[in-house]
Formats: structure tokens, C-alpha cells, sequence
């Protein structure tokens, strides 16, 4: 049985998501992008992001989804424009009846790349590794892809968890 | 030609609204309310505070909104929570097609009240005044038809300019 995971690295300005498909260990790569709102008006481009996204999840058909956790920092002005974006990578799969995983950055690094305080360049490489041939849009594009094989391979943990439950009861 | 305003004071966990009737210089009180959403699952409080004000929209079809800038404070966790509640008080009217203006809190008191620096108990006064016999769901209601007060009064100011204009060229 497959399973399409979303991921998705919100931002108000790029907005990275990627879509791959678990069918048992086999993981391949179903299609990557990048919502982009120009500057402006921002219930305007919060309405964009929301009609892109809507079309991501309308097109590809995920069965679950999942979100970077925002990293809070000092910049009070960006860590709200990211809050902003966040609640619409979190509304959308949400409107369309999906679960959403959080996963803070670090924890994503940690399942990619096996450290939690990779480089984006040590993440690209490993998305790489894990979706040979792919062609990735950018690097919010590699982030969400990045979040899309975190949240499988939690999925899949918590799936033999279950699984294992079950054969010894 | 009267003008439905629809305000919105954004808040994760109690979103005030309020819409009120402008009819040339006659200002009246259609209705306020509180969407609420209890602590839980983010996602899922999101898609509620969505569905809450869509329905708010559909039922009272405002003309145009306005959303209270977020208070920027020290506290990042608070203001990342806020973003993502404002996110949703910005989409919503912005999905039905209306302009969505933005005030900070100390315009919105300075409109209503007459100083920047005004507490929540003088809002309620003077909302009260403004508009007779009204029925206030609760403080953040309050806020909102105070957001709602404003942005008429901005509206009309900017109308009469126009019109003033006008007449001079």
C-alpha cells in the first residue's frame, strides 16, 4: 500500500514543497516546487500562497502531510511573516482533511543527514541520495523534501511500532 | 450607499469580530462574536478559526475589512502564534474578494478614542457610544468593532478627500 507524503518549508516570499511516494522501503520522488509571492500587499500574497498551495495538493493527491516547526529567532518582525506563512503550509493539507507532522529543523537534519545541525548543502546532498534523478527547484524546494522523508520515515517507524505491538499481543 | 466593515481582532485562541453598517455619516452595529478554538493540534485550530470566519463572511457580507497589526513582542513564541491566528484573519476576507486594511493598535485608539494609549475599558466605552445599545460578546469583540470604527472613519476621510478633489479639478 503507498502512501504520498507533502512537506512543505513555509516563508512568505518562497514557500518550498515536495511530494514523495512510500511504498513499503521504497521511497521515489513525485514532484517539488516553490510558491513564490512578491512583495506587497500581504493578505494578498497570503491569498496567493493559499491558492498555490491548494493547487500543489489538488494536483498531487497527498495521503499526509508535513510541516517545518519555525525556527523562533530574534527578528520579531520575521519571526511573524513567518508565523503568517506557516499557518497557511499548515491550513492547506488541513482543508483537505490530511493529518499535519510537525518536525523542528533539527529533527529533520537528524533523520536526513543523521546530524542535527547540517548545512543546506549537506541536506541537498542526501535528498539527492534518497530520490535519485530528481530535480530539485531550489533549496526551499530541498527543505521540504527533506521534511516529506523525515515525516516517512517517522510514519514507517511508528507504522512497525504498531505492527510489532500487534504481532506480540 | 452604505458600506458593510467587517473588523477582525486576531488571536489564536479567541478571534474577535465585528461588522457595522455605514450610511453616510449614520454608523450602526450589525453584529460581534468571538471564534474560538481550544488548545490543541495547531493545524486543526487553524482549519476551525478558517471555517468560523468564512462563515462570518458569508452570513454578514461585508464590504471591506480590517485586521489590527500584530503587537510585535519580546515574546517570540506568543508572536509566531499570533502571525499564524492574523494569517487566517487576513485570508478569509481576502478569499471573498475584499480589501483588507491593516492599523496598528495605537491608530485604532487614537481613531476611537482620541490617544494612542488608551486601556481596554475606554475602548469599550467608546464603542459602546458609537454604537448605541450594542451587546459586546466580550474584549476581544470590543477590539474588533473598535477595528471595524477605524477603518470607516479612514474610509470616509479618504472618501471626502476624494470627493474634495473632485471638486477641485
Amino acid at each position: 500500500m503507498s502512501m504520498r507524503v507533502l512537506g512543505v518549508d513555509p516563508g512568505l516570499r518562497n514557500m518550498g514543497w515536495g511530494v514523495i511516494e512510500v511504498d513499503g522501503s521504497r521511497i521515489s520522488h513525485v514532484a517539488n516546487g516553490i510558491c513564490h509571492t512578491a512583495a506587497g500587499d500581504l493578505a494578498a500574497r497570503l491569498l496567493s500562497l493559499h491558492a498555490q498551495l491548494t493547487g500543489v495538493v489538488a494536483q498531487y493527491a497527498p495521503d499526509t502531510a508535513a510541516v517545518e516547526q519555525t525556527f523562533v529567532n530574534k527578528d520579531a518582525v520575521a519571526t511573524l511573516k513567518l508565523g503568517q506563512a506557516r499557518a497557511i503550509a499548515l491550513l492547506v493539507p488541513a482543508q483537505a482533511g490530511l493529518e499535519v507532522g510537525e518536525y523542528a529543523p533539527n529533527a529533520v537534519k537528524k533523520t536526513v543527514v543523521g546530524v542535527g545541525h547540517a548545512d543546506k548543502r549537506q541536506i541537498d546532498h542526501m535528498v539527492r541520495l534518497q530520490l535519485p534523478g530528481v530535480r530539485i527547484a531550489g533549496p526551499d524546494a530541498a527543505d521540504a523534501l527533506a521534511i516529506a522523508l523525515c515525516h516517512a520515515h517517522h510514519a514507517q517507524t511508528a507504522g512497525r511500532l504498531a505492527a510489532a505491538v500487534r504481532r506480540a499481543s
